[in-house]
């Protein structure tokens, strides 16, 4: 499977999260239809965690530019986040444990 | 900054998380004071996501064979884990936002 990619997303909300389940729900559908998305996990405490895997950057570059996802991205900035890291980066060895 | 690494750990737990709580604080002061760390973040809902960043993957590799960390792998694997997933990867570019 190595080598492909992830995108660490982390962040800090605001108090103003009016539309921001909806709009994570719907990005959520779209990022798993575009090329070469491969998996999603988030989570959220006092930081929130998403993460997204994808087969090459290209792929990521495209999901980054696309139209309804930079709509979103604005609006995250402007109302629902408080900060925000996006980091890229190549996953070059994994391993797991099943029960 | 970058490059760097960043240890993806994502779980799911069994019912029995008896000692996790502990467990999960000791190790996170224990990683802290290791060669080469840069840093982590966590957020559990249905699943979890640890993300830890370091130098290189020499300090990962120390890391990961840490005594007292040994035994808190095989008391995860025996008790509180159903489930876990961890990737090794470099990150190769990152931005951030800040209201």
């Amino acid at each position: 499977m190595e080598p492909y990619y992830a995108v660490i997303f982390t962040s800090r909300q605001t108090k103003n999260i009016e539309g921001y389940s909806e709009m994570s729900d719907l990005m959520e559908t779209l990022a798993k239809q575009q090329p070469g998305f491969l998996g999603m996990e988030s989570a959220r405490n006092e930081v929130g965690i998403t993460v997204s895997y994808w087969q090459n950057l290209e792929n990521i570059k495209n999901w980054k530019a696309n139209l309804d996802h930079l709509t979103a991205q604005q609006k995250g900035r402007k109302q629902w986040y408080s900060y925000y890291k996006v980091r890229i980066c190549k996953v070059e060895r994994e391993y797991e444990f099943e029960r």
